[in-house]
């Protein structure tokens, strides 16, 4: 069966209200969904993205020569099966894919935003979704799944929409961001922030991406340090150099060099600055545990099945922060939850990139 | 006794021949040196300073607020005992704090080499200082001791001037600079070369020092992640908030930002950003097995008593490294030599902060 992709864009005028009291009115949420919702609209999953993710996880349209950010693991016959699910992503708000972020007119002008758009936090994110959801008349999913922020989100969601999940899938994530984690998202805004072209938030956004921005293209080199590991760098690159003749030249390059720089400055063509620097603050600040007295209370609200997978060498979100997560509850005798750590030599990027060390587990998950 | 503090500066006017075919001619080294030599010039132990380390190890001038940076293994009774010992230590070619570095003026002229400085290596780091000991009559020291590029100097010094020292002490380092370190280096370089004050070079070192070089210091906030480990950070920022009511705001700060930022700025009022990228390009192309057939031939050479430490949690040269020369020299029979894995929590940093961990073990490396 075909994957059935389609981009919507909704727009809502009731406010909304952020954790920070501060108010977002009107805004939109882009989403996209796979497979067919059935009758009684009993099969839908809710897929949440990353950092720098967006919508479109699945899929590749006619214009791109790479699908969607998990189009291994969602599809006809994959381990989010679209021949059974009606799969929903959403873009989350605060981003720059279709969906409300600082870079969208601010009501009533037609300027952006910048540096008016509040901050918003990961229950935010959760909170718009949930309101998205209900105008689609979905009151109750088969189960929520993201890995890195992702992962924040289906936790989220987990305890501050308790009975709308049956099942929880977080990868790669963690209860609370951890300082290694916010130091990486310094280097960057700080980066951004110090980069003359980005105009203390005034750029051009159509210049940004014809010249890129530098600032950015180094944050988001440090980013990939962050999902990477020594071992899947010593695998990928090892000592190679980029030109054999190289090596006594300042400026001769090692291929993790070419890497990071190509990546880093390819970035700056399909992301917004300012997007980063609130995404990354909503990261930063994403802590399960605000607003109750301990992570425990927390985890208490959560009714659903929750699945925890972390990845053995995740130098961003550490097994540890998720295995934490598991002793909490194994501590309150919660046992409607398993968690698995899994061997992997990439990283944080494994979630993106080694899927078939957990389709299987996440098929499983959802057939349960 | 007193350390007798005493700081130098020799010319030289013989050409330096490097590795990589280039030539520096003239050349100065700046160099410390505490204790006093005794009759036999017996008595002598080489330190090896790190990135941006310098020859003041120890003691304190008189306009200083802090010590040398390894002032509480160097001095009277201490585990580098200056009332034994005659110890001394050098600047290194490309450095910036006395020793000909790319700021230094290029001969016959006044201005500085800036770009047409040569690329030197970790090796001709070492000859140098060879060069230098030649000069002041010392051809046979008691040690030689260093710790992350001072560590590399040490193995250098083990290898290619294999009759120089007794005893070599390398701590928290590696046979070849890997990628996870490369990388770091390559966020600091690419900061540094696009921030405009750097004006590709051509900047004027007052002005930057007075105005702080924002790229510079993006890098280095970058190099301080690489120092610290998530057990460090969790230890010594948690998710504390400089100021409690920062939370919601975008620009609000833990305290992990706080100390990169700190961290980070400052160092552009003490270090210059072309020493910086030479010296991290040396770090790079660092390589102990460069023209051997293998590491174990160039390990071969070594007549020395070697001694590896490397901490646990160091992330930047990580102890797998150093236990990898250690393997090597076992396989091949080489029995003169220990290795221990010392558990810290403080990653790469451990080796300036941690003495109490690893003090009474050079002492006793250096008595037996």
């Amino acid at each position: 069966m075909s994957l059935n992709l389609q981009t919507h864009t909704e727009h809502f005028t009731n406010p909304l209200y952020l954790e920070s009291g501060r108010i977002l009115e009107p805004y939109d949420i882009t989403y996209e969904t796979y497979g067919e919702l059935n009758e009684d609209k009993s099969n839908v999953v809710v897929v949440c993205h990353a950092l720098t993710g967006s919508h479109h996880a699945a899929g590749t349209y006619e214009d791109e020569r790479k699908a969607g950010w998990w189009d291994g693991l969602i599809g006809s016959g994959k381990a989010v099966d679209t021949d059974k699910y009606f799969v929903i992503c959403t873009n989350v708000i605060g981003s720059c894919f279709g969906s409300t972020g600082p870079m969208s007119p601010k009501h009533p002008h037609h300027e952006p935003y910048r540096y008016k758009f509040p901050v918003v936090t990961i229950k935010d994110m959760v909170k718009a979704q949930r309101i998205l959801f209900d105008r689609l008349d979905i009151h109750r999913v088969e189960a929520i799944i993201g890995g890195s922020m992702g992962g924040m989100q289906a936790l989220q969601f987990a305890i501050h929409y308790p009975n709308f999940a049956k099942k929880i899938i977080a990868l790669a994530t963690t209860y609370a961001t951890q300082p290694w984690a916010i130091a990486f998202n310094k280097v960057a805004s700080e980066s951004i922030l110090k980069d003359p072209e980005f105009k203390q938030g005034y750029y051009d956004p159509e210049v940004i991406k014809e010249n890129g921005l530098s600032g950015m293209a180094v944050g988001r080199m440090a980013g990939h340090i962050s999902f990477l590991s020594h071992e899947s760098m010593d695998e990928k690159f090892g000592r190679e150099y980029k030109r054999t003749d190289g090596l006594y030249e300042l400026f001769g390059k090692f291929q993790v060099e070419s890497y990071l720089e190509y990546n880093g400055y390819n970035f700056t063509k399909w992301f917004d600055p300012l997007a980063y620097l609130y995404i990354t603050k909503a990261i930063n600040i994403y802590d399960l545990s605000r607003g109750f007295d301990s992570l425990a209370e927390a985890l208490q609200k959560i009714t659903a099945k929750l699945h925890l997978i972390s990845f053995s060498n995740d130098m961003l979100f550490k097994s540890d922060e998720m295995k934490h997560i598991d002793d909490v509850l194994n501590e309150n005798a919660q046992t409607n939850h398993k968690y698995i750590d899994i061997q992997s030599d990439y990283g944080h990027d494994a979630f993106l990139v080694e899927l078939e060390k957990f389709d299987f587990y996440i098929k499983e998950a959802l057939d349960e």
